[in-house]
């Protein structure tokens, strides 16, 4: 069977959503003029409902403005540009005034409306996201471009020195215990550090650093066998670990991480990379996807076996978005498989649209249960906020417009 | 309408269940004959997992096995009751050999088959459990009955430090929080555990302990507008906290605390504190009952915002059966609210029967989703053991075994 896909089409349908519906939605309701920062717990139709700031997704939505910011092709006045530029520094200087522990300098996972820590930094993703966004204002905030290289820089070595044991003194495992796992977001996310950060960190630094976590993802967490991708392995030699930790997939980390490769696999020109890549998106999405219902499972066992997650059979925005990305992507490196690669590409994005896109509301719903309904109605809360969306509409159009050009 | 019900042939049903079902079922596959302890991941059918071993789950077996040990009543063959001492026995060997932390004493949260340990003793709710255990094998176990006494005090009075902050170094809360919360479950469970201590401790304490606990239920966290329950206050003064914690709804387990609570009453012969747990478990259920699919819900939000649980619509098997406890010993209580009453228990118990017994392959399912349909097929994980199942079936029996005969 052949496929269709309009790409020139579909390029205009994810712009206009991005610049008329979405990126509106987010100036409209997120932005705290009171006290700095953004609200991002927002009901369906944006009225805050939490005030509570939590780091990750204060840092993604600045990155996301910057990255807007930067892009002088999206064809729009320079009062909207501006305006994505203010809204950036908004959330900059909210984190640089509140979001890093007095004592440590690590960033807190949350804080109060008012800029109060509530929850320490546990979790070494706040550092990244905080890194990633000052990454990018250092390129547009010409004021205070040091001072934001600065912040991301001290950032990263932070987050050099806490990468082999990155939860520190929250870590729960036992010094005793027999079981020394290593988690998959970690590699996978510096790998999307390094590519955001190379216009401040040498390059032979990151060309090394780059390098070990795709030998980590594609030899040690993609399973050979059945070319899936496992969450936790044993941190000592890589192989597989019998335990509930040891036998979680989680498809949209994976898919979204082969993203990441893709990118740094086109830099490379590295085409064996490639093809491993859009292998494993194909594997991820034949095991994951539910044939009773359509969409992506949130969780699954690599035994089939029930997984820990209550969760685990739930529709989520992000899973979903990412795999649009990545097929969009794949399609535009290696072109002479687009047929195999429509076929997921029609089935994932029809999904996305009828089930997630509330053209009512505006933006995306975040939370489906299995059976595709609405499970919670909010467009952004403690785990949701401007990124996934925003990030995807943009890279799909970016990229469709791309392969629709080269036609 | 006069609801109608057969005590004494519902007595028969939840006996019969009890001791030709679920405790065959835990005795056939649960014990690990090989390391000690139990298995307690079992599939629909029994079959094993996945063999870590989790603190609060062995020792709730231990428990659940003292107890029906204890039961002359029960009418089973001595040699039924002998399997009963050793399968408690063989889970408290186990746990005093490796369940505790060799420098602090404290009880780990989880351990490997061969009983290496996993994760530390972040939660206090291992120790409330090991203490509970031991408490009962003091009383059954003749030959080591001074050693068990002796564990049970210990861990009770290292519970007593730990009480004001009970996650210790785990204790994600920045020391500069603004927001000082204190959790139901800590005086939801030194209520039971005080209870199930009663015969080692000394009487005044006991008294003071409870009677502190119970204010703080009854007058903090029952909220006297709505007779609803909440999971986290604030600490100084016990107000609500305008966050996901502070409106957080835990229906089950405000309904299992009001039981523990309808047992001390009866105690005390306080009628008013009896009069109040039932309208409370009343408003929790009118509150929380699906319906468009019926059930209980599991988390729910007391100003119906989005819940930070992607799991609160499920419907969880200690939920209902910690109800249908509570129904019926509130029946006990107050017959002359029978007819009131009636009407829950006869649709909590049509659901729990409807949804939750696995007749085919036995004991009872955990998870159902909000639909009602088999969430995860397992009979034990993680959460779920031998316990919330045979206790329920147990205390469903022994109390409407007392209401029938007192009829």
């Amino acid at each position: 069977m052949t496929e269709s896909y309009d790409f020139t089409l579909w390029s205009h349908y994810y712009r206009d959503y991005l610049l008329s519906n979405i990126i509106p939605f987010w100036l409209r309701h997120s932005i705290d003029t009171e006290y700095g920062g953004y609200f991002t717990c927002l009901d369906r139709y944006g009225k805050v409902f939490d005030t509570d700031k939590f780091i990750w997704l204060q840092a993604r939505q600045v990155w996301m403005f910057a990255k807007l910011y930067q892009d002088n092709d999206l064809n729009v006045s320079d009062n909207e540009r501006k305006e994505w530029l203010k809204t950036a520094q908004h959330g900059a200087i909210f984190l640089e005034k509140y979001g890093r522990h007095p004592i440590n300098g690590q960033w807190y996972f949350s804080l109060t409306q008012q800029g109060h820590p509530l929850i320490e930094p546990y979790n070494i993703f706040s550092s990244i996201f905080a890194s990633m966004a000052f990454g990018q204002m250092a390129k547009i905030d010409k004021n205070n471009c040091e001072k934001y290289k600065q912040i991301a820089l001290e950032t990263f070595d932070d987050i050099q020195k806490r990468r082999l044991n990155p939860k520190g003194e929250w870590n729960k495992a036992s010094d005793l215990s027999p079981r020394k796992l290593k988690s998959f977001a970690l590699p996978m996310m510096m790998c999307n550090l390094s590519m955001e950060l190379e216009h401040l960190i040498d390059k032979q630094l990151i060309q090394t650093l780059t390098q070990e976590c795709i030998q980590e993802i594609i030899v040690e967490f993609r399973q050979a066998d059945s070319g899936l991708i496992l969450e936790y392995i044993n941190a000592n030699d890589g192989s597989r670990n019998d335990s509930f930790e040891g036998r979680l997939l989680n498809p949209g980390h994976g898919i979204e991480a082969m993203w990441f490769l893709l990118d740094i696999a086109e830099r490379q020109n590295n085409k064996e990379l490639t093809t491993i890549c859009i292998d494993t998106i194909i594997k991820i999405l034949e095991y994951s996807w539910d044939e009773k219902y359509n969409g992506i499972f949130y969780f699954l066992d690599i035994e089939q076996r029930p997984p820990q997650q209550l969760e685990w059979d739930q529709k989520l925005w992000w899973v979903h978005l990412e795999t649009l990305i990545a097929l969009i992507k794949a399609i535009d490196h290696q072109p002479e498989r687009t047929n195999e690669l429509l076929g997921w590409l029609n089935k994932v994005q029809k999904y996305t649209i009828d089930h997630f896109v509330d053209s009512e509301g505006g933006e995306l719903y975040g939370y489906l249960n299995r059976q595709g309904e609405v499970l919670l109605n909010l467009k952004g809360g403690k785990w949701k906020g401007c990124y996934h969306v925003p990030r995807a509409f943009y890279l799909c159009y970016k990229t469709l417009d791309k392969i629709s050009k080269k036609k």
